[in-house]
């Protein structure tokens, strides 16, 4: 017992002074939920609260990688230190084909103050975005102060993990389709800079437009969310992002935004942990086996589940 | 509250009519998770069972609508009543494009016996996978024999959805990059059959070998997963995928696997509803209230949300 617990401490001893090893560990401990992950994360929290988190999304192929890659090379060349999670929740169909992309980022694996981790783990999408949100906690605490959070994938997830960041970057491309569908389908909500990557391609200045017009229907807003082209593999506009990045970062300091958004932070993770807790104390071992027994003869009865839920959560209350 | 019942047991009435008034009203009501969802479902709950579920799954733009299409015309062949629910839960990048792909499916619209619905909820994964569910109950209580769950999309959504099927068809072609991966990545344990769609494009022999070599690896199974090739534009294929698909229904239904895999629904679909109860209770309007408080002075404490969210559960079960 006292030997697990000075591992967590000398653990956590090598995240604060961010030792790479240490780091690697403790976000496996995180990925891969295990029992020491709450400790950690607790005795890890006060340390929080330095780093810049910035979220780069957008559809597959528009150049997220090539991005971050050119983002953290600037953010070095201003000898900041950075992390990079590269979160990929929707590996089944995209997974193999995007590993390429990844690999170029290892141009910065052997910089001491670059800690890259990639993270995909199917089986719970709610669960990937809290692991990415953690191994960020982890990588604040060890002193990074830019920490960037790439999401690879569609829908739901991506505004998850981007809900865990302070500012967020939607990239797009003359060819992603329908970017005003995009912006409509949520992403003009969460989105604090938008980006038009390849942006020598056909149709980047019709996709500037219909994105400008979009942007010019809503109501006037304390950020206007500034559209800015670039051609990330030739490292065209990446200043422009990085002074547009930190322009933003002023924003939020400045007007309290920062701390706003860091509490709902806190509020939504609170209630997913209540989630799990709830869950663990509900289903003991003789709840779920009586649960797979009234699955094994309910199949000609009319209770349908809410009946079931229902009295079983009745029950537990009343206990 | 008596105009109330009536109303309700009115729509009940008209769905196990088969009404396609009443099953929009009752699908509206599933999928926007209306109070009057719970006894909907569970007083249709005992009139269940009979319909065949079959899941259609695979890669943004392998052919799924025209297949889905093509198969719903075979069955009408047959003189079998349908239904067809199109799930799409990626829409914030893809939507719009697939919009048109739609379109197509309204060839069967004015066909009595057919019902065709599309869903497309953000916000909640998991919740747009159990309206889904509910969809196929409420067609199923109507009287159709056949359900067809269209899937666009990728990863968690996907197999949640494929969960509350009876038959799970995975759609992949010559482009849609490593196959291999896409089975490793959980897509094997759940496909019942392989359809290789656009099987005159270059690289469908090499595609179907390898799939084959893949399935081929695994221990061997009492029902073998088929492999079959289709051009679901020129409708080839699709006789020998309705077979493929009967016979599954067949082995279901001799081995008690189709029994087997309807009480594991039923178990998980008790699990999620006590989920959302758990949550109901727990939340009341005071610990809301009391959560943002701690959210907003809790800026410079160290208490992490485990602690938070520890100490909560704690009090709420001594109550």
């Amino acid at each position: 017992m006292s030997s697990e617990k000075s591992a967590i401490n000398m653990l956590i001893e090598g995240i604060l002074a961010g030792e790479k090893g240490a780091l690697a560990r403790g976000i496996s401990i995180v990925e891969n939920n295990r029992q020491e992950k709450e400790e950690l994360v607790s005795l890890l929290y006060g340390k929080l609260g330095k780093a810049h988190r910035i979220g780069i999304t957008g559809p597959p192929g528009v150049g997220k990688s090539t991005l971050t890659l050119q983002l953290a090379k600037a953010c070095r060349a201003q000898n900041k230190s950075i992390g990079i999670v590269a979160v990929d929740p929707t590996s089944p169909f995209t997974g193999g084909a995007l590993l390429g992309d990844r690999i170029r980022m290892y141009e910065l694996f052997n910089d001491p103050e670059v800690f890259i981790r990639s993270m995909a783990t199917r089986g719970s999408i709610g669960g990937l975005a809290a692991a990415a949100a953690e191994a960020g906690d982890l990588l604040d605490a060890s002193g990074k102060s830019v920490i960037f959070f790439e999401t690879v994938g569609t829908g739901q997830s991506e505004l998850d993990v981007a809900e865990a960041c302070d500012t967020v970057l939607l990239m797009l491309a003359p060819e992603s389709g329908d970017s005003v569908q995009t912006l409509k389908a949520g992403f003009m909500e969460i989105a604090d800079l938008i980006v038009i990557n390849k942006a020598d391609r056909d149709g980047a200045d019709k996709t500037e437009i219909e994105i400008k017009t979009t942007l010019s229907l809503r109501e006037p807003q304390e950020w206007e969310i500034p559209v800015i082209k670039t051609i990330a593999t030739q490292n065209e506009g990446t200043d422009e992002v990085v002074r547009h990045i930190e322009k933003h970062y002023t924003y939020l300091k400045h007007n309290h935004t920062l701390e706003k958004r860091r509490r709902e932070k806190l509020v939504r993770r609170v209630k997913s942990i209540v989630r799990s807790l709830l869950h663990d104390a509900f289903w003991t071992e003789e709840k779920l086996s009586n649960l797979k027994k009234i699955g094994e003869s309910e199949s000609v009865s009319n209770r349908s589940p809410y009946t079931i839920a229902r009295d079983l959560v009745r029950k537990f209350l009343q206990e």
